[in-house]
């Protein structure tokens, strides 16, 4: 690794060609991996030719240097070519000429060469470990469910179909079901990350086709405000991890308050954005709120029971509210959660009252009918924290090979 | 949570009805959590009747007990009734009365509450969390590839088909290409867990038709040996973490050693099981191979590359042979990889000599057009390691709703 030579060393270097300058006898090479570049001092290959791009392995022994930035450079014994670019850059990975998103994405391949593309995967890597890591550690199980399945589990987005063998499937909207029945299954405290599938026909810069979320779910709570505790508390330490890792600790954030539905509705309203409780937030409802609170991040609460899925829980004080919850994180609603029903009969009469029959949901209902504790959860968007983490303006930038209404390749 | 209550705390406990006596004025509950059971005597509650796999809250007090096994129970204060079981249990949680896969699988959400069933999600959980920590620690960066994809990445397996808006597309057998994208790209070194998607029509014992995957990818690597490397070495970390982890140290191994293909096939025939050079394993062939080696874990290297998939490096000093390899763990091979074809013209020769037309590949070629560094990788299947680490019979009992030729639900 570049970053870590020491003058005195004998090494051996393996990068990309980020510079090549021929003065006939002399030749340098800007060398460039992943940790950053290095000058090569080539005085022995005097018909070495190399491009932009080119990957090269160098030997040789690392000096001082009055004329390399670094203040060291690495006096060539042989440079070795292992692959020579054959074709004209599309992209150009030092950043220098910029490229439009499209072709940027078509060029994933140049494109993450550049150092601060590279940061958005280096973060996303570690907002997802310290997910995991939260959670593993304070006994929750890990588990894989299904992306093929035979069913939607919640309404509204709409699915992809499989051909699977003779039968139609569909692609999970989300794990919902799937991790409610591994909780009232007796596993109690379950977390996953998997991708999650929804045929929105809408290209818009906060959504994909093909997203991967975080979920959590745990079972024997009093209440939502029990899930909330953990959602605020492995946000926390996701944010605050990465922004450590990252060398970013003006992204750090400390106490992540909780509003209701309730006092957003009032608060928009004083400040002169018009909502009727009621109302589910607009895009412009959100933006209002986040410039009202000036706060990177909080939890809204107690949402009107009927905006919000069948199998949320009702305030048993006060039916009109649902037991559920959104985290927002610089503006954007990065979660959504919920205390879920867990006894079969009143998931029945939710569905009835939303004009669906229960019929069609038997197989979930089923799950609830062997004893069934108290329970909820919340699904993450992945990319869209990293999105947000990293002050992208396209969530497509947080992911390697962005799936939208056009793009199925690379 | 049950297991950590200690004489003479007041708690609230949540739990399953493992089992109700009813004596009339007093009556014992055993109480299930995932952690234990603990048996609680009401005395308060002379009209309280429970069923099993009830879910109740206690509240009360803990002692010491002569007569309940553990030696302490809860003198209930209150048992309030939170879930009623609605229908006939059709599993049987308690693992008294067995029943068969298929019932099993089909009512999940009681055989999960089986203790030993429990266990295999547990060694499964610490199996990723292992493969994913020893690899971020030594700077592998987690990457997130997408599932839809345009085309086959590998010959072989089949394809399910996606409408995907007014396009076909398909779900990814491997992220082969986008993890080989990634690190070309300039990640480097990455890792990820994936679902991966096989339409093969055969039902064995061995096979999903989704399954996880654990891969990895890295770059500038002189040969596979240095892939082998990092392969034994994560192996050996899951299986000897999640051992510590499971309370099974029978489980641990030490050194894995590595054999040819060649070495492999002169054993084979010496021991009386015919195969010749340059065919590849069957079952049979596999199951000797342990039985002679008589080795808990074991990488096969150097395959004839006309067997191997067509990216596979051919030793330049041999072409016959590819640089790939297996890694077999208790006789099943739960592990493949090797060093990829990093130069275009190199691929596409191999497309040709196969029979395929480099054009139907030019996606994938593309990628290697703009400087390539040297790499390898392995994919690895989390539900064949957990089958043999547990001593599994079926892999679909080492997934939580498994997916096969004929099951789409739960």
């Amino acid at each position: 690794m570049i970053k870590s030579v020491k003058p005195g060393q004998e090494v051996t270097l393996y990068g990309y060609v980020h510079e090549f300058r021929d003065l006939g006898k002399i030749k340098f090479i800007q060398l460039r991996d992943r940790t950053g570049t290095i000058q090569v001092t080539v005085k022995n290959q005097p018909d070495l030719e190399l491009n932009r791009e080119d990957v090269v392995k160098v030997k040789g022994k690392v000096q001082e240097s009055n004329i390399a930035k670094a203040g060291i450079e690495v006096i060539s014994e042989k440079v070795e070519v292992l692959s020579k670019v054959k074709k004209k850059l599309p992209v150009d990975p030092t950043g220098v000429v910029p490229s439009e998103l499209d072709t940027r994405l078509k060029y994933r391949v140049l494109d993450l060469r550049k150092p601060e593309i590279r940061r958005i995967f280096e973060a996303k890597s570690h907002l997802a470990f310290a997910f995991r890591d939260y959670l593993y550690h304070r006994g929750f199980i890990e588990i894989h469910t299904s992306s093929i399945v035979a069913a939607a589990t919640e309404g509204g987005a709409e699915l992809f179909e499989v051909q699977y063998f003779e039968k139609k499937a569909y692609l999970a909207q989300s794990p919902q079901l799937y991790k409610q029945i591994a909780v009232v299954g007796g596993l109690e405290k379950v977390y996953l990350t998997t991708p999650i599938f929804r045929a929105e026909k809408h290209n818009t810069i906060y959504h994909l086709n093909e997203a991967i979320s975080l979920d959590v779910e745990m079972a024997f709570i009093e209440d939502h405000h029990d899930v909330i505790k953990v959602l605020k508390d492995v946000f926390k330490h996701m944010i605050n991890y990465t922004a450590e890792k990252m060398g970013m600790p003006e992204n750090k954030i400390n106490e992540i308050k909780t509003y209701t539905y309730t006092e957003a509705v009032d608060m928009l309203n004083k400040h002169g954005t018009k909502i009727e409780w009621g109302e589910d937030f607009s895009k412009e409802h959100e933006k209002a709120l986040y410039e009202i609170l000036k706060e990177d991040a909080y939890v809204i609460t107690d949402f009107p029971a009927d905006i919000r899925a069948f199998y949320t829980m009702r305030d048993p004080e006060d039916p009109r509210i649902g037991r559920s919850f959104d985290l927002f994180y610089r503006g954007l609603e990065v979660s959504s959660g919920a205390q879920r029903i867990h006894i079969p009969e009143v998931l029945e009469e939710e569905l009835r009252k939303r004009g669906l029959d229960p019929l069609d949901f038997e197989f979930y209902i089923e799950a609830f009918r062997y004893g069934a504790p108290p329970h909820g959860g919340f699904g993450m968007g992945l990319e869209r924290v990293t999105m947000k983490f990293m002050n992208l303006n396209n969530i497509r930038e947080a992911m390697l090979f962005p799936r939208d209404r056009t793009r199925v390749t690379p």
